[in-house]
């Protein structure tokens, strides 16, 4: 990152960037770890607005949020975009990460390299059933729920990943909270009662089924 | 829905629309099904818009790429555009869809309820392993590999949901698209080679923890 980028960049100045600029953020990310892969340094807003279905203006508004990045006649470096984006969303650093539930669902979770890669280490992982605690999940020894509290604490652990059954949620949720938790990543299927300084980011997988149907439809349409 | 809305429809009038439009297309879908589930009826275009992080002005231009669904004075009638969007996105009938791979993650998601709920019902699931063929998850049998192209031609399967690992998912794409699938939502963290007329949603798991992650660092710098 260069002097001018890091004296551009704001992160943070706007409270209400809307959650679909943030969600792009991701994507943007992803498309230039891609394109740094195969070698390409730098990229116009218009390329790789086109990568993503959106118009070049729209993603130097989206960026404009957050700082000035671009270079005249050169469009955005992608190494160093990358860490700029990196920087505002806050995975410049490593996360640990708790794991609230391995079932079918956590295990697969705890196998799943993308949180790593990405700058998330789920370093703990806790569940009730006594078949389940006590096993070692990829490196892993699954404790009990009830030692999580002191564990969080130890460890400063901020994010958790919820993988219980609905009608467990919210009680793992209220020791989530208790323990100083501060953002909640929701698989279980129902809303949660949070209090408001609490962040929840449900995944709603049938979304993405949606978009593939929306696909193949068209497809057919064609 | 009534004859003007009907009329008014134009479902997949234009090839090219952005992949955000159709992204929160999923995601209006699911605040109008929360909305009736509380009793409301109608919706004005900002207050949508503004439980989304996006403008009322950007809600209408969503919309407007597929028809003219609100009224003056009222709003949209979240009944109504439940319909339309369902229609636009395909979902208005019920999908059958094939499992590949079924491991941890392969029955984590045989036992989401998330799908079916939307529309997606997975009929038929596969392996390789001969631990896991012939074994029952949530009522369905799981076949071998083998037996795909014969099953899902009998069953008129469109769409796969890819669970296998990462260097197991090339051969089964190929498996798929042999078969005469159309749509697969890939779990693998690996790029799927498939001919164009496939269409492939890739789950990034990673980008969920990035949102939480630019929630909790904004949290704390207010």
């Amino acid at each position: 990152m260069n002097d001018l980028a890091q004296l551009n960049s704001k992160p943070f100045s706007d409270p209400n960037v809307p959650k679909a600029v943030v969600s792009r953020l991701s994507l943007y990310l992803r498309e230039l770890q891609q394109l740094l892969r195969v070698g390409i340094a730098t990229i116009s807003s218009s390329k790789l607005g086109r990568r993503l279905g959106v118009t070049g203006a729209q993603v130097r508004k989206d960026f404009a949020y957050f700082g000035q990045f671009g270079y005249p006649g050169i469009g955005y470096r992608c190494e160093e975009l990358i860490v700029q984006i990196r920087k505002i969303l806050g995975t410049d650093r490593t996360w640990p990460v708790a794991l609230i539930g391995c079932g079918n669902l956590g295990q697969a979770l705890l196998g799943y390299h993308g949180f790593s890669k990405q700058g998330f280490c789920v370093e703990v992982a806790f569940d009730v059933d006594p078949n389940i605690v006590g096993q070692t999940f990829e490196g892993l020894k699954v404790q009990h729920l009830d030692h999580l509290p002191q564990i969080i604490e130890q460890r400063s652990v901020k994010l958790a990943i919820l993988a219980v059954p609905a009608n467990a949620a919210n009680k793992a949720v209220d020791e989530l909270v208790k323990a100083g938790i501060t953002g909640i990543l929701n698989f279980a299927p129902v809303t949660l009662n949070v209090p408001k300084n609490i962040s929840v980011v449900g995944v709603d997988l049938a979304m993405e089924l949606e978009q593939l149907a929306f696909a193949v439809v068209k497809q057919v349409a064609k």
